[in-house]
């Protein structure tokens, strides 16, 4: 096990009706910025729930965060955040509601120009003092930002997009209320299982270094999505079964999983430049590289591999190849269930731009991806390929 | 799954030569309380390495903090701790040092006498509005008190043994470096070992409520005791295998594998009017009361006993009953090889004083223990009898 130090020192709670255990969370005399998206917090009931557990606090909503929250839309909130003196922010909403509000917190705080926070950031310099308290309301289990300390902020203007972390942003306290879920719809909720799933795979499907807690984990969290991931599907009100999702997305990327190993996250750089190029859902990019990745990095992964093959998909028969083609092709299985298509001509793209997303890795400096800097550039030609 | 609420905010630093990162993790302008139990700290060069890493900080240092930490032992922590003024505390050694370490933390930023801490706390009416920051040192994995809120202090002069809990007291930060449980003597590594086993059983082997993720972060637990615990036995200076009974230890009572399901504890509250009685460890008397209690609750618990004997043990052929027999047994034969006895002849005792261990858990209150209140004090008569 390697040397780690973790912090996860978000508030869970956790259950129906949780919503209103909010007003033990946010002081009676608090000025509150509330946070949310599109309209579905307004349709579904959970931005009402909201407004009564707040009750006689002074509040003032911001919605139309989009996806890949854009710095345009979230310093509208700041500037209304400082005319109205808040003094906490609660989200509502999914992981680009909370990554767009861990800034708008942040930025309450910062004297400087608030995209300073993101160029700072970049350049290893940022250091906040401070940022207003946090609350989230998880509407989409996926992400994992409800209790991390991260956010991804994009400017459409000048088309960047960057990341900034601070302890100051961890949420402090996320309320994550399974029955919220069930009006999602099935391409959110799979989305979900899928980015869920390979949060874990990039953290566990890498080189042993016999962290043995960490991999059951893993190990437990893909099982519980396996499982239940095609059970939300069919049954989108099934308490028991959505509220495992939930619970298992959270866990995904919370800290604990990657505590002291090796992690990859080639999947998701790569991934990362095919929803730039093509438009793809950030999951459905996980779907076709994952598999392909895996393929093509047999050899290097081929212990953790056969550990996954046994513990995840039940393999132990046949040939160490057998075995592990196994297990590829169950993973591929598994998204195609959750109707996630596994290679880009799924999504109706015949010629996928590889050239263009090899020369945005290079410029972005992803040349050297994986746990091991394995992931050439020729490598990731050759897993675009296989994914086309 | 239940409803649940999760706080876990001590940051973790993990791993071999972490004691340097004190350093970053408490003030250069601090005056610190250093706090320890007997002398190994000082033979193994923990406390070295703890004063280097203070470097030029103003620190005092506090030892003698004993097993079962006493009131008159802590307040004199208190008083040192005023006349000096210190602003932090670091506690360095196991669950005793850190336990009484809450309540220094705890009582320096208290107006009343420090033992109205307990009394408050066991009247439902504590409410500490501060506490020392406090971080720690792990020495001894077991209790788990490294990453949680509570901690038990007893007053001799009294007979006393109380309780109390407050997010004021969570470790800021905990230090777990395996190499510092190299020099721990067999008995306590193995204590060690069985504590987090029983921490582990007592929040999963109860009934099940479909939390999937929850269960099997329990197992991996298990599993993992299952197979370093006795490594480390054999093998002292293994540092993966420390380190993963390290982290079980620490996991097993972190509030993760106990979110959300429903908890136990009769072993623990039997166990301990059997410590109070005849004096046997902790980590003994739960090595004596589990399988007896498993045996003779195994209806109660029959569809988790199966679940266990599958994934723990592999148990998956014969009857239902032959299956649940041999993972009591495999559970007795795992703490056997730990080198702690599973019965109380074991320890030369002939003749347990069943009648007066009985009569103290009326006197607690403890006559509907377990998940759903059924271990009256016919079951326990039955349990301690089936142990002796």
């Amino acid at each position: 096990m390697h040397n780690f130090s973790l912090h996860a020192p978000t508030k869970v709670l956790f259950g129906q009706g949780q919503i209103a255990r909010i007003a033990d969370e946010i002081p009676a005399d608090a000025r509150v910025l509330v946070t949310y998206g599109g309209g579905s917090v307004e349709r579904n009931g959970v931005l009402a729930a909201v407004r009564a557990a707040l009750g006689a606090r002074f509040a003032v909503e911001f919605g139309g965060i989009e996806p890949n929250p854009d710095h345009a839309t979230l310093v509208q909130a700041v500037d209304l955040g400082r005319r109205e003196r808040v003094d906490h922010v609660l989200a509502v909403g999914g992981g680009s509601v909370i990554d767009g509000s861990k800034f708008i917190a942040a930025a309450l705080h910062y004297a400087g120009a608030p995209w300073e926070i993101l160029t700072e950031a970049a350049a290893g310099r940022l250091a906040l003092d401070s940022a207003v308290p946090l609350g989230v309301v998880l509407t989409l289990p996926a992400t994992g930002s409800e209790t991390n300390d991260g956010a991804v902020i994009s400017r459409r203007a000048t088309g960047d997009k960057l990341v900034f972390k601070s302890p100051h942003v961890f949420p402090r306290f996320a309320v994550l209320d399974p029955t919220v879920t069930y009006s999602l719809p099935p391409r959110q909720t799979a989305n979900g299982v899928v980015d869920a799933f390979v949060h874990v795979v990039e953290q566990y499907l890498t080189v042993p270094v016999d962290a043995k807690v960490q991999d059951r984990l893993a190990e437990g969290i893909l099982l519980t999505l396996v499982e239940d991931g095609p059970r939300v599907l069919v049954a989108p009100e099934d308490y028991a079964a959505r509220a495992n999702v939930m619970w298992a997305a959270t866990m995904a990327l919370n800290g604990f999983v990657g505590a002291g190993v090796p992690q990859d996250w080639a999947t998701h750089m790569i991934g990362h430049e095919l929803t730039a190029i093509h438009g793809l859902d950030h999951a459905q990019t996980l779907a076709v590289v994952l598999p392909a990745m895996l393929q093509l990095r047999r050899h290097h992964k081929r212990a953790k591999l056969l550990q996954y093959a046994d513990r995840v998909w039940g393999l132990r028969d046949g040939s160490e190849d057998a075995r592990i083609d196994g297990a590829i092709a169950a993973t591929r299985g598994f998204f195609e269930r959750m109707g996630v298509p596994t290679q880009v001509a799924g999504y109706g793209i015949r010629a996928p731009r590889i050239a263009e997303i090899l020369a945005k890795l290079q410029d972005h400096g992803m040349t050297a991806l994986g746990e091991q800097g394995g992931v050439t550039l020729d490598v990731s030609q050759a897993v675009l390929e296989a994914a086309a």
